[in-house]
């Protein structure tokens, strides 16, 4: 075949492939959102079969020759050879392990869940141990099985975010420990803003965060906002990205958080490239990448001074009576607080949650740590970083659900995007001289249109590393971030660099 | 293979496909109540690909198989022999019509649809004329594909009202044209009940209708209400059956009356054989059966004196100020007005409307009557049955959409299903002494449980008649349907029989 036609019957089968993919996240959404609790049964034959059929496609060996000859041309354009090459990666990880061996993790899965919940409310690390220790063979044997001659935590975090390796992770890890540890000793020693107290009427933080959604450039068009008790995004297509939120009558913070977190997802998944969608490279750079612009505007927009001028009027018209003030909204906004749980901090102690998970995780399935030894080692590590020790493991080592799943390289994602979106906000801050100006008077075009632009439209037309670094140039990321936290938290404290 | 292996492997194959539907289903529930515009595009692939795979696995050969083989087994049971057969009368239609006349239907619908719109904008009937003709002439071909040596007409029914025949119904429509002409020319002379004036606060019908629903026993544990322009509801699977409604300000029993409707669709769904699902007699026995659900509950209960009597307190209620009594509702919900619009039309007239349609299609599809002719036929009939004429074909013939999409056959089943929930009305009212005090409690338990067992239950395991006789007895259905007209609206406008 000439490549026009091999790319022609690739993009024919990927089309397919995309579709069923769609289709899942859609009655995923639906499950989560809207379903009557009796749907469960008939649910969960759906998603089986779109499984099975998604899984047809992708190991389907007509696949494997058109992506083998076009991975042996050497004149496609770059955005189609990153496309054949991501296909690939995602072909071996459904081809090369055993049925047996997928039926195990699925199982595992399952179970660990169920284990992972009662072992968290009776504060048992014990009877969740075997799972844990399960998992920790599975993935090695699942990292084995994919590419026997690489690092196993390499092939793990490829799932979650292509191209990254230890090697460049952990030196930026320990960096960022280090230095974050000296900020936070500051602020200790600083005075502490304000929190926001007071009871929020509930349909005043849904008007607010429907005038703020579209503000920033959410597509109510080709999305919609409802509520859940874990938030999340969902891109079915660019042209339906959902989010969900949720509202405290206690903590509006928590729940503007979430909306501008989530929006921020959806706005990556609104600005995916269509062109791209049956070529391999449509979907979203990574996990890192995707968190990258949740974060971006969640803290580096909606954790500024200048967001908060903006806010405060809205915020007053939406739930009068409290009288916001931009420094209040700011202050409560920036409080840093180091605490036990990770889902509950606060931007600057955040990355040393993802740090400690992020050791922890690399000694498991290196074997240097074993379960057992699990919840000491947590101990140690909260201690070091932290200066706090949590009184037991469902505060500890319990508290999350990722490792019942065996989702090991998953953590580390969450501290990447807080990192690229450091250098896209400091490359902004360079670059856009009326940045703080525009968000003051609720201006996000020029911003949005950059991310379009520079991340958004690249979808996965690169490894993220490499798409961010096209875009705001070699920046340090880990300078770029302490930079941010050190302008922002630091100033707030009152403290300084030494 | 052995019968049960044989069963055995068209269970498995019937599964796929039953769930290709139910995610077929909830895609298109979804576009209906929750998709933004812009999702459009994505979910026309979606539905598409799903409509193929569902097609590919009902013209698959080893189905075609597995039906022959069990075709010619003598000692399958009734339900399961039934089963097979309609997978049967199924799988011809998807394999008897060429590749080009399913393309050329799929097109004369969407442009059918359009053209429709635009010319019953405009009130043109002769800019849709030819989408028209094309259809009939589609129809026409497709049920001599189908079976050449049938009547076209009952070809075509098969699709909504499998084992209906013009035969049986031509003379009990004509029956009930005639009878129903009686008793409307009385009603003319009586005195028109009151109807229901006023404004009528959404939260407040929103509030009614939730209370009244589970009372019905429609169970929203396995379903959901939701608003929709066009109520409709939809079955995914029996732990899945959502509803939609629409409130009107000004109109509080279009909106009440629709959710009732919309509820017997869905506990008939709700009630469906999940042992039948894989096995080709889990679905809804017919059009007709389902919509006799639905009118049952709207009508002949949700019409009653008895439940206007439970229904007054509830909604002084939920909507204060209005000062509701059970001859108030009773009246309005009965009052009798011959109209040019079968939607808006009252229990009586309704079926008038339908007869003259199927007269009108059966004329078209045997060729007595030609498409540029239909215009001057639809007002004939007009004048003759309900003794009105359409001041122009937007308020005539263009009023509805189902001949835009070519469905033929379609029209009849909501007469067979009045005349279903006649019989069933009957029935109960004569073998059940407590049936209108129930009513009048709000007690639905006992005749939804009567349903469940003769109706629901029963899925497509015979023909929709045959299953109505097995629960009702041999009964003449125009005489249920009259007795029971003349005893409601007839004794409200103090009108009888000669």
């Amino acid at each position: 075949m000439s490549n026009a036609a091999t790319i022609n019957t690739l993009q024919t089968h990927l089309s397919e492939l995309k579709t069923l993919q769609s289709t899942l996240s859609l009655i995923q959404w639906d499950m989560q959102v809207m379903m009557p609790p009796a749907g469960a049964q008939g649910r969960g034959e759906e998603i089986s079969l779109l499984t099975k059929l998604i899984h047809e496609r992708l190991t389907d060996p007509k696949l494997g020759d058109l992506l083998d000859e076009l991975s042996n041309t050497s004149d496609l354009n770059e955005q189609l050879a990153h496309g054949v090459h991501n296909m690939v990666l995602a072909r071996n990880r459904a081809t090369k392990l055993p049925t047996e061996l997928v039926r195990n993790i699925a199982d595992a899965e399952s179970e660990g869940f169920n284990a992972w919940q009662i072992a968290k409310k009776e504060d048992d690390f014990a009877a969740f141990a075997p799972y844990l220790e399960r998992h920790v063979s599975l993935a090695r044997e699942k990292a084995a099985r994919i590419d026997a001659n690489a690092n196993a935590y390499d092939v793990l975090l490829e799932e979650f975010e292509p191209g990254a390796r230890v090697e460049k992770i952990t030196p930026m890890f320990q960096r960022l420990g280090a230095e974050l540890k000296v900020l936070i000793d500051k602020c200790r020693g600083g005075t502490a803003p304000q929190g926001l107290a007071g009871s929020f009427n509930i349909d005043g933080q849904i008007a607010l965060s429907n005038a703020i959604l579209p503000a920033l450039g959410y597509d109510l068009n080709a999305g919609r906002l409802d509520t859940s008790s874990h938030p999340f995004s969902v891109g079915i297509h660019p042209g339906d990205c959902r989010i969900t939120t949720r509202f405290e009558p206690t903590d509006l913070l928590a729940g503007l958080g979430a909306t501008i977190h989530e929006a921020g997802h959806a706005m990556y998944e609104q600005g995916l490239p269509l062109d791209g969608k049956n070529a391999g490279w449509g979907d979203a750079a990574s996990y890192g990448m995707h968190e990258s612009q949740s974060r971006f505007w969640e803290n580096f927009i909606g954790g500024s001074h200048a967001f908060a001028q903006w806010l405060a009027p809205l915020a007053n018209q939406h739930l009068p009576g409290h009288n916001f003030t931009t420094d209040k909204l700011f202050g409560a906004a920036n409080a840093v607080n180091p605490d036990l749980i990770r889902v509950y901090a606060d931007e600057v102690t955040y990355n040393l949650h993802i740090i400690i998970r992020y050791e922890l995780e690399l000694s498991l399935i290196s074997g240097r740590l074993c379960v057992p030894d699990l919840p000491d080692a947590w101990r140690e590590r909260y201690q070091h970083h932290l200066g706090i020790t949590p009184p037991d493991n469902a505060h500890g080592v319990l508290q999350d659900v990722h490792w019942s799943g065996g989702a090991f390289g998953y953590f580390p994602t969450y501290t990447i995007g807080n990192l690229y979106a450091a250098s896209i906000g400091a490359h902004l801050t360079a670059t856009m001289p009326t940045l703080w100006e525009d968000v003051a008077q609720g201006q996000f075009g020029t911003i949005l249109q950059w991310l379009r632009t520079n991340i958004h439209s690249k979808g996965h037309s690169a490894d993220a590393a490499q798409i961010v670094c096209d875009a705001v140039g070699e920046r340090d990321h880990v300078a770029d971030l302490m930079d941010h936290l050190w302008g922002r938290q630091g100033a707030l404290y009152n403290v300084k660099k030494a």
